[in-house]
């Protein structure tokens, strides 16, 4: 009997594992026992955009913390798979920054050419794992929402590939119970254009408390007053924008913030990150960490080391991204295939001790995702997964930081080169904040700019 | 050993069935071995109301529905507890629809006076029971949140007592994800000022869209659109309300309706309804219902027939609500005190199915609530509940539906007499369309008309 695999999530790491099984099986391996679990009606994860938002038309909670207008944050070229370019999936070179749309497509390119659509049960939530410790075995508890009814399956393997950008941390700050505006997490978040003319407070100095400012303020909002706890994000922000220490407390619609001033706001967006949170599983197998890039526990950053057979995928403070996902996913299929040996716990304990300890001593942005590049270094030689210049990549994100500081309104403008396929990106036909259609059909639109020449395959 | 007896979620019903218990121990019974699961820090279910929306602060779904602003709906004599009047709670007379406030104060008096906060475990979640056919026994899973960790406790009866108003349902209409406005289910709204002058259509013809429309009406949307699917609300709305039948799709900002008019909105709240949601119950012993009088399943409304050692309150459609809770709980209790004896199962269904014909018979609003009341009186008769003039309140109600017939806007501004202590309501110091604050506070400002006599006790 062939090896049973549960992968729970059918986002680009759900589907990097597939993509790696199925790679495997097409170069002649036996194909383990695959089912891959979504609670969604489609897959994408995160890309999938939905307009709901709380729970979902199952009860269950929104995946998503995606919105609308959305454009990616970093350049094409840091997140492009080695197997599978934009050039193969658009067939003709596009910008470095494309818009949510677009990249879901590319997502889903590459798993329509390898087949894998047949793996997943969609519609399918994972209500709970438990693991036998005499057979060995998991018990996946799935509740089908097409059949409605419960149903169990026993698989050797469990990977977690559900992602750590679903479940708010939402704190709460005084006065919040009586603040007159309206209160959202960016989970929450779908439309910047209810926000036009209005005066908007964001809680937090990270990335999504920087695009969702930068776009409510593409859109239209009147101001946007971002908070930070420890120190500013420090752009070079527009007309309308500014950075004050952290709210303290809000009296009806005032926001007082720690530096003892206040403000008049209409709305307070909480842009304050997300938990690791694994309802299904049961406390033994829960990985407990904050976002950073080397949590402890996970053997090359994906065995649990308690019990190799359970996986975790994407769990790291990503710079890399789609990727990172691959390099994992291959490694992990290897592991699984026995190709590669996993070594005794003691010996996988003090070898993510090492990882932590060097995570531990970074001290700047530029060693962080160098050091995220280096990781995925590590694992990708150890398999057939297509290398790359990563030392490269490093470089481009160090250019992207750059640029980012040089003009945060306009760093989606620039125009980088892959190191996957050598082809540089052309500019979009549209600056991104005249962009205001973020639709497919108008990114793919062909301007006279570019010669008139259809170089789109149809899809 | 004393019985055991789970019960889970704190609201209303919960706590009905905690002060039945802590009753009859008043009276020398020997009280269960009780345990309360609620996963809010407080309790009162949906009156105990929170900013949130989505997930809360563990990552579990909200439970309120509850929206700032909100007044009882019926009249307060239509719910009050026959052991713990409205009287004895405030020391003197109010109006017959107070605030959301002041009713959540009212039914935490009754069990702060009982004294059974000791038997809930707040911020603890049920995830999951399980029964053993041999043992006879449930296994109930809970998520303990201060303890962060998963705990099992045995029991001889489970009572479901989580409600049926949280759990959205959410249909989605042609073009809602390209909706470029605000799109949120009822239980997801919480502040009518977010939507001051604004175009608001609302999806639905029940109890939410008239209540949550008059709101928004109150606090100053610009318009106000509801759709009905079979038959509009009918009442004399105000000018800038109008009905239309269902939404057909949206285009950008633009509604279509099934008669192929169309109107221009800023925002759209589905006020569609619930779910009888119980993620936490294996199929075997979920109830399936629509919202509805008399759900199949449950012997006297409460007892599941498949495994009368489960037990659903309050999920009946409810014209009757805190005196429904009170009359099922002092039943359910003794049944479990062996003071009441249920029948085999072929009775129980037997029964159930005479009240399901009837149910099923009834053509007239009049003869709904007039069902429900001959409910709740063959429950109280069959325990020590105080009785109360069941078919006054029936009255009440007819009086209510003819005030709102009359003054959609106006009706709360009416006082009833109370069944329980024959006093009759004063008509609050504001009326309820200029009563923009509906805090404690304000709803128990002594004014001059009053006669400046402070009847209030302190509390």
């Amino acid at each position: 009997m062939s090896v049973r695999v549960a992968i729970i999530g059918a986002g680009p790491s759900g589907l990097a594992q597939l993509r790696a099984f199925q790679s495997a099986h097409a170069k002649g391996a036996v194909m383990p026992q695959v089912v891959c679990f979504e609670k969604q009606a489609d897959w994408g994860g995160m890309w999938n955009y939905t307009w709901r938002t709380g729970l979902d038309e199952h009860g269950e909670p929104v995946h998503a913390s995606m919105y609308r207008y959305l454009w990616s944050n970093g350049p094409k070229e840091c997140l492009e798979f080695a197997d599978y370019s934009f050039d193969e999936h658009f067939g003709r070179p596009i910008s470095s920054y494309p818009p949510r749309e677009v990249l879901w497509d590319y997502i889903q390119g590459r798993v329509r050419k390898a087949g894998v659509r047949e793996f997943i049960r969609f519609n399918t939530a994972v209500k709970h794992v438990s693991f036998d410790e005499d057979t060995r075995e998991f018990t996946v508890t799935v509740y089908d929402y097409e059949q409605e009814q419960t149903q169990t399956q026993v698989f050797d393997y469990v990977i977690v590939a559900s992602g750590h950008f679903s479940t708010p941390h939402v704190p709460e700050f005084e006065g919040f119970e009586r603040f007159s505006g309206r209160i959202m997490h960016a989970h929450d978040f779908r439309e910047a254009t209810e926000l036009t003319g209005k005066d908007l407070l964001i809680i937090g100095s990270s990335y999504s408390a920087e695009d969702i400012g930068s776009q409510c303020y593409k859109y239209g909002a009147r101001s946007i007053t971002s908070t930070y706890r420890t120190q500013p994000m420090g752009y070079k922000w527009p007309k309308g924008w500014e950075e004050r220490p952290l709210l303290s407390r809000v009296e009806g619609e005032i926001a007082y913030f720690a530096d003892g001033s206040s403000k008049r706001v209409d709305a307070i967006i909480l842009c304050t990150g997300y938990k690791h949170h694994f309802p299904f599983l049961p406390d033994e197998l829960t990985l407990k960490t904050g976002n950073r890039l080397w949590p402890l526990g996970l053997y090359q950053g994906v065995f649990w080391e308690q019990n190799p057979q359970l996986i975790y995928l994407g769990m790291q403070d990503l710079w890399y991204s789609f990727n990172l996902f691959d390099a994992q996913a291959w490694f992990v299929r290897d592991c699984i295939l026995g190709r590669i040996a996993l070594p005794e716990k003691a010996v996988m304990q003090a070898d993510s001790a090492r990882w932590r300890a060097e995570e531990e001593s970074l001290d700047t942005t530029a060693s962080m995702y160098e050091f995220q590049g280096s990781y995925i270094k590590h694992l990708i030689e150890q398999t057939d997964y297509p290398n790359f210049d990563i030392d490269a990549v490093n470089q481009i994100f160090l250019k992207w930081k750059t640029d980012k500081k040089r003009d945060i309104m306009g760093y989606r403008d620039k125009s980088y080169r892959s190191v996957i396929t050598g082809t540089t990106a052309v500019p979009h036909h549209t600056r991104w904040l005249q962009a205001l259609d973020d639709s497919m059909a108008e990114y793919l639109r062909e301007t006279a700019s570019q010669g008139g020449v259809n170089t789109l395959r149809q899809r």
